[in-house]
């Protein structure tokens, strides 16, 4: 036996991502995040009334600490796992299938939760600035998230610039926002007012005291630590960055943690000092509001305080906030056949999604994204608030297995490592990782507590649905395997000992004379024609035609009184089957190949459903001959369209 | 050349229909159009008043006149076109294709209304007992359309008994009420009111005279010749009428045309003796009536006044109309693939139609009917009258094409003919075609001008659309066969020299030796096996089995560094062709046949994608060697699921 040499065809140029464009192209889910985590700080407590406002700053510093903790840990990861298998490889390999596939249902569920939170974010942003987006959010979120998919299922060709001009908009925005804002406060001594500083603001159900007020900081707690979503993305594209990969990775990793809880104290602070009250009920607790009141995002009150009378200020703030929340969604877009990729490898998801460019099974999950994502918009009214309730949970779920996994990572590690200053370090990562751990942890408790009522059931109950689904999966494909891989010996495994061809004829065109010649190249031991009389005329015509021809293969008429093809011919073949059992079947079948989809609809749709039915009967071969007309010629030359995720790959133009 | 001997392949067993049981099955549309086409006489002189209604049993009486003249002339297509190609058939025979392809599109726009306008008024009729219904018909109607079309696709096993059942039950049911209305009226004396009776009845539009007059009373009789609808279906289904077929269906056509006619004038005549009052617009019309007045269908409105207390003879009534209605649509839901495989077989619609037992394509009629149909309820809301003006228009273009048609059909016989007592007949047929040909062509005009601005320009609209459409497909078959037709003696008709088989290898189980064992039958000059090393340990470990193993095929390992599959093996018999362009390359894919779709989601998919793309390839030749699981034998043994229209095609259980 000789194996031949491998045989490259390599098409695609895989080009390296330099730090300045890995950070748009992986950090935008993270960065866009403190659009609306600040917010939901505000807006829970709001609930207590003006006297809890005081504690935002001080939930604003918790969730920064935990959001640097989990950075420093998700630094350990992106040195020990540089292969960007993310949380779901880290988990599989330290803690089992089972913790991993808990990680892969969470993670699932949040890229649909990234899209409805980030797309309904941004829709409210744009809202604050152009009143009909927000008469009609639902709407408009819905045709968002459309475009998203069609651009995505499409095929766009994507590019660093894409990415990059969104997200550094974005962080000149914010930082000249807080910056000028800070300026004035603290330099110039100007009071900045919010626009809804001057209302007065009532608690929504009366005072709340005792463990109520705990409750609702945990809450704000929970609904604030929405900011650290996406922080895992960076982890997962290690492998497009460029050499040392891993350090490079760190390294944007601490640049995005160091952006983001800047501009997320950033805003908290600032809000505070312009007075901005933001509330869950505006209607009823803001007294002094007029009756049309409607309130704007966070961002809008605190560009329209900063920048006054300076309009396009605050229309600029509101685009680029828009703009990166509407990228963050795209991630998810991206993530999800990435994602996909690796637990069909591990046969937990359809096989095919494991090779690239199979464009349906792409489109398939992205459009499962999108429905889904449409789904919670439309059930949930395009509301930040509610859907942010469902969406911090399986962040969390994946933060704390993945850093439990990392501790067990270098507790193994360490177990044969020998090296005094390897092994210094090593303890160094699992300290951190533990830290990490034991953080999350907290907050995954935190969170599940406060928010179970309010909407975490349901994204817990959706991973619990995908979890269940992908474990059937596994098991149908084990199944198979072990049906498949019976010992040989059987009858099926004994040579065929003779070859008997049948050549489909419905008219005598070209087609069929190289179907005939085909046959006649294979060999076979019979070589016959049939056809299927289902016009009484037209067979006549075909047998005379047949006859007065140079063709020698004889011509078969099966006789179908009821207008059928599929079942003569089947009925046929299995005569012959029967007939000498170890006699292999070989049905050729003429087929169109046509450069239309609605030419598909014209031909070839009575082979196809023959060709479905020939391969359930045993001991026979259906032969496709393809006759290539005219039109075909318009695909074959056809280049392959861009992948969604391409550039998070590393595939560049 | 030797031709073989037919094969048979007989499973459905052709029942003929007995005149009792064809009635029912043909006749249920024709008849219970009688349901709403009185009501849309007294609707439209309800615009002019109460004085306009004295009108009604005149334009009755010349309904039910060119009523007779249709059932006289179909007659005459009965005995002469006994295959039930219908109106197409005798259109394009004797006025050529244009002409036949014009009815074609008419009657297919009237399938499609024939299902609007039936459910609208099965909804109207049970919402006459059942308030619920009439507040929410549209959604009602669509339910309907949706079970009907579900019914028909999943393909329910007809029998004579359904439609039998609600026919006779509604001819027993109509004749009933109105036999014993005129009994109490006539014989006792009763004088009976309807409960609209009462209400004093005000024109729409103040009064009306002169030439709007005359327009009001063509557009009463426009509407009220929505009765004839559905009399061509008998001439479709005389080849399932027991022998002597013609005759029978003559007879038929006869008791059709006496059924209709006696209850259609009866109900107009018991209409006026009861005063039913029935306007378009009953809040403004009807003096007297309360607020929240609901007008109840003519025949709810005749049954309460006949029946009285006994409010389950006016629950009888409703429920036997609406069922013979749903019937009515049924017959549209059939009717559809039956004509459509007649217009396959011309090449005006997709081949495939053509041919019994493509699920597939049927399926997508249904679906087609039943989405147009909804469409139309609901741009229309589910109003029975609006609907109205659409449908006539389709109905009388087929019926004026095939009595002129008819009339040319005579005329060519005659020239021929020598025998006196023939010539007699066909002389007196051609003369009662001739005036069927006046007369319908006189009411088409009628209806045209009358209804034209009222909608019956959609319905022109849609079937000249349609028209285009089948025009296309025409000449796009046309082209193709053109393309197909060249002279033997170019390139492609040169019989190979060389077969290079390749087989397509993923992993050493049993579908792989079949595989390689079936390639090795085909006797080819070289044989290979290949596999695309899409995971690295994968493929080695592969590699290792292969040598370990007895067999002798030398296995390539195509290098695929970017996980596709597609454009490695592509790139691989691209370049095989290219070096000798006179082999032909065999490309076996083992391949795993499933019982169920969902299975079908999680094999071969990478395999079709493959199959797909390998056709566009020139030289190429696709073989799948089907490996059966265990769960298609599930498939294997499951009986064929009948067909829709089978009934009417003869086909009984």
């Amino acid at each position: 036996m000789v194996l031949g040499r491998p045989f490259r065809s390599d098409r695609l140029a895989h080009t390296l991502l330099p730090k300045r464009i890995a950070l748009p192209v992986f950090a935008s889910d993270a960065l866009s995040s403190v659009a609306y985590a600040p917010e939901e700080i505000f807006l829970v407590l709001s609930v207590a009334g003006l006297t809890a406002y005081s504690m935002a700053p001080w939930i604003g510093l918790a969730v920064a600490v935990v959001m640097l903790i989990v950075i420093a840990s998700y630094r350990q990861n992106v040195y020990a796992y540089p292969s960007g298998g993310g949380d779901y490889e880290v988990v599989s390999t330290n803690l089992g299938p089972t913790a991993g596939l808990t990680v892969a249902a969470a993670l699932l569920v949040d890229y649909v939760l990234t899209v409805a939170v980030s797309v309904a974010a941004a829709m409210s942003n744009i809202g604050s600035v152009v009143p009909t987006v927000n008469h009609h959010k639902v709407a408009f979120a819905v045709a968002a998230i459309l475009l998203l998919a069609a651009l995505n299922m499409r095929g766009i060709r994507e590019s660093g610039r894409a990415f990059a001009v969104p997200t550094y908009a974005f962080l000149v925005g914010m930082f000249v926002m807080l910056g000028w804002g800070f300026i004035q406060i603290y330099a110039f001594d100007t009071p900045l007012r919010a626009p809804s500083a001057d209302f007065e603001m009532q608690p929504e159900h009366g005072e709340i005291l005792g463990l109520a007020l705990v409750f609702l900081v945990a809450r704000a707690f929970s609904s604030g630590s929405a900011a650290l979503t996406g922080v895992e993305a960076i982890s997962n594209g290690v492998p497009a960055f460029r050499k040392p990969k891993s350090r490079n990775a760190a390294v944007t990793l601490a640049m995005v943690g160091a952006l983001s809880v800047t501009m997320f104290i950033g805003i908290i602070v600032l809000a505070r000092r312009t007075g901005v009250q933001i509330v869950e009920q505006p209607a009823e607790q803001l007294i002094g509001a007029p009756a049309d009141y409607h309130q704007k995002t966070l961002i809008a009150q605190l560009a329209e305080a900063v920048f006054g009378d300076f309009s396009a200020g605050v229309y600029v703030i509101a685009v680029v906030t828009a703009l990166i929340l509407v990228l963050a969604a795209n991630t998810a877009f991206n993530g999800f056949p990435v994602l996909g990729s690796i637990l069909a490898q591990d046969r937990y998801l359809p096989r095919q999604l494991h090779t690239r460019g199979d464009r349906l099974t792409f489109s398939n999950g992205i459009l499962f994204v999108a429905l889904a994502a449409m789904a919670f918009i439309w059930a949930f009214d395009a509301e930040v608030t509610v859907l942010n309730q469902l969406y911090v949970v399986g962040v969390f779920v994946s933060f704390t297995l993945s850093q439990l996994g990392m501790v067990r990572h270098w507790t193994r590690l360490l177990r044969t490592e020998t090296d005094s200053a390897m092994r210094a370090r090593m303890r160094r990562s699992r300290v951190i990782n533990a830290i990490g751990c034991a953080c999350t942890a907290t907050v995954f408790v935190v969170v599940v507590v406060s928010k179970f009522l309010a909407g975490a059931w349901i994204a817990i109950l959706a991973m619990a649905a995908l979890y269940g689904l992908m474990k059937l999966i596994r098991r149908h494909y084990e199944t198979i395997a072990r049906e498949l891989d019976l010992q040989a010996g059987d009858d099926d495994m004994v040579l065929p000992s003779r070859n008997h061809a049948i050549v489909l004829v419905s008219n005598l065109h070209l087609p069929t004379r190289r179907a005939l010649a085909y046959a006649r190249a294979t060999r076979p031991d019979v070589l016959e024609a049939i056809t299927v009389s289902v016009d009484d005329a037209e067979t006549r015509a075909l047998v005379h035609k047949w006859q007065d021809s140079d063709i020698s293969v004889p011509l078969k008429v099966i006789a179908s009184p009821y207008r059928e093809i599929t079942r003569p011919v089947l009925d046929y073949v299995k005569r012959v089957t029967k007939e000498s059992p170890r006699t292999v079947v070989t049905v050729f079948i003429p087929e169109y190949v046509v450069g239309h989809w609605w030419e598909q609809l014209l031909h070839n749709q009575s082979a196809l459903r023959l060709k479905g039915r020939l391969l359930f009967e045993p001991n026979v071969m259906v032969t496709s001959v393809p006759w290539q007309l005219n039109s075909s010629a318009r695909l074959r030359s056809q280049p392959p369209r861009p992948e969604p995720g391409d550039t998070r790959r590393g595939f560049l133009d």
